[in-house]
């Protein structure tokens, strides 16, 4: 039996779960990442997680990673991160973990891990097109062609978040720029214009997807505001790239109708009459998509990988 | 000598060229195209373009053809297509006319042939990653990903005129929708733009363009703002296809720096830092681009394919 760990390295948590080559996840562990200890604190919990899960067996034959940041998977190596993971740019992620646990490695960034599961085994399971949208704390999605990620030229394709659009016109981003859609659609910029127009102080997203719920008109007209712009901009990427499925993941799109609704219908309202049948669908694995995908990964790079699998 | 004819059937003329398997293009004929008259004319005038170019010789191998509308390169037929051409939508160009010439025939769009083009001689060669947008009576897009044009799970990838961005909020779009770059980006609107504010009576955009090298300012600002909201467009699609290179071609392509210079500005405001040593060039090719791109799908058709061509 041919056995992977595909690991998920967040900003707060480190993922692990051995998974077969049917995409079945055998066993889990779950740490939190020390974001603030730098690259070999973080290196070394996952190492200990893959052994926790490996124990004295050693039966599991490579392991796959998705990691926050810019990641480019050819040489294996962190571009770019976040200060939520402190020092993480420039890492050889492929070379440390492998050297440390004796196995081959392969990486990605998390999004496109997240990507590489819904194809594999969850809402876009016998896709090869793939548009995947992740909202959380920013916009970011993964392109799957062929079944296989776009990386593009420079290791940054799928950077949806700073993609202008008109729901966002004026609106200053974070990154400098203004109009782009991460600005108005992330979870953030939701839960701060809530705040802003109800004077009140809601916890967190979740609360005001019940608010909008219990027919809060604040509430239900932020959540249909966000939709209508993340809808915007699948629509319109929808045109360009044509997928097969969009798949929708990220804790946002947890929200409930008040922005499923007004997202489908920004997306019909964009989108070309000749997709207006293409699924627009919630993400299905939820927190065990990224490791899943990381899994793929790592049969891919697997001393025998198994080509009917991926 | 492996000879092929690449055919662009425009909605005004349809050009022919014979094209050697080095791209050279060794003789050409164009006519109008007899857009009124239905398919059956507008199918005779191209194969009648093809038997003038290939005489009595008999030494095409192969045609290739890039028309007007959206085409299904894989069944080989028009899937639909403006008024411009009348009936066009529905005809089986491949089989019809490769049953007229007795040569093997391969479609596409005039976009996508457009972009195998310049992909194979003009300003993308010897990249494989390539964004081509082409602005003129409307904006349209073609993605070469690998050397191969992306035609999408619905054959409407690259449809990028109907592609929300900021600079167009509010605007409606002759789609219906609105927010839609075209609105603003394409060559008409910038005619129509110039005429409302100047109250002068341009007679073309060539005017409008003249006029801004010479320092009107209301010509001026209408091309900037058309090429900063195209820009804006790009540099979005930059982020999520992470292409090698990026041209622009059409008609609007031609109005100098009053244009280019807001253009490149926009993108570099909205492609993310990775992104800005990425080449923004003007397609190199001119009226022949597309015809080169159809003798490159021909030589695709062709019964002796030569691979290192392609």
């Amino acid at each position: 039996m041919s056995l992977v760990v595909g690991l998920d390295i967040g900003g707060t948590k480190t993922a692990a779960g051995v998974v077969d080559r049917t995409g079945a996840v055998l066993a889990t562990a779950t740490r939190p990442t020390p974001a603030g200890g730098g690259p070999e604190a973080i290196l070394g919990t996952a190492a200990e997680l893959v052994r926790s899960l490996d124990g004295r067996r050693g039966i599991v034959t490579a392991v796959g990673v998705g990691s926050a940041g810019v990641i480019d998977p050819r040489r294996g190596v962190v571009v770019s991160a976040t200060d939520a993971l402190a020092g993480w740019a420039g890492t050889d992620l492929r070379g440390e973990l492998s050297r440390r646990l004796g196995l081959p490695v392969a990486v990605d960034n998390d999004v496109h891990a997240h990507a590489l599961g819904e194809q594999w085994r969850g809402a876009a399971a016998g896709r090869s097109d793939v548009l995947l949208v992740a909202v959380g704390t920013g916009v970011g999605a993964s392109v799957v062609l062929g079944g296989r990620v776009r990386h593009g030229a420079h290791a940054v394709a799928g950077h949806a978040g700073h993609v202008s659009v008109a729901a966002a016109a004026g609106v200053p981003c974070p990154c400098g720029g203004q109009g782009h859609v991460e600005a108005v659609a992330s979870g953030p910029a939701l839960l701060r214009e809530y705040r802003s127009r109800s004077g009140a102080a809601a916890a967190d997203l979740a609360e005001v997807a019940r608010l909008a719920e219990a027919g809060d008109p604040v509430a239900a007209g932020v959540l249909a505001e966000g939709g209508a712009a993340l809808g915007s901009l699948i629509g319109g990427l929808m045109n360009v790239i044509d997928p097969e499925i969009v798949v929708i993941g990220g804790g946002v799109a947890g929200c409930g109708e008040a922005w499923w609704r007004p997202l489908r219908a920004a997306v019909a309202a964009d989108a070309l009459p000749a997709l207006r049948g293409v699924p627009v669908e919630p993400a299905a694995l939820g927190g065990t998509a990224a490791l899943l995908g990381a899994a793929r990964l790592a049969r891919a790079a697997a001393p025998d990988p198994v080509e009917e699998d991926l």
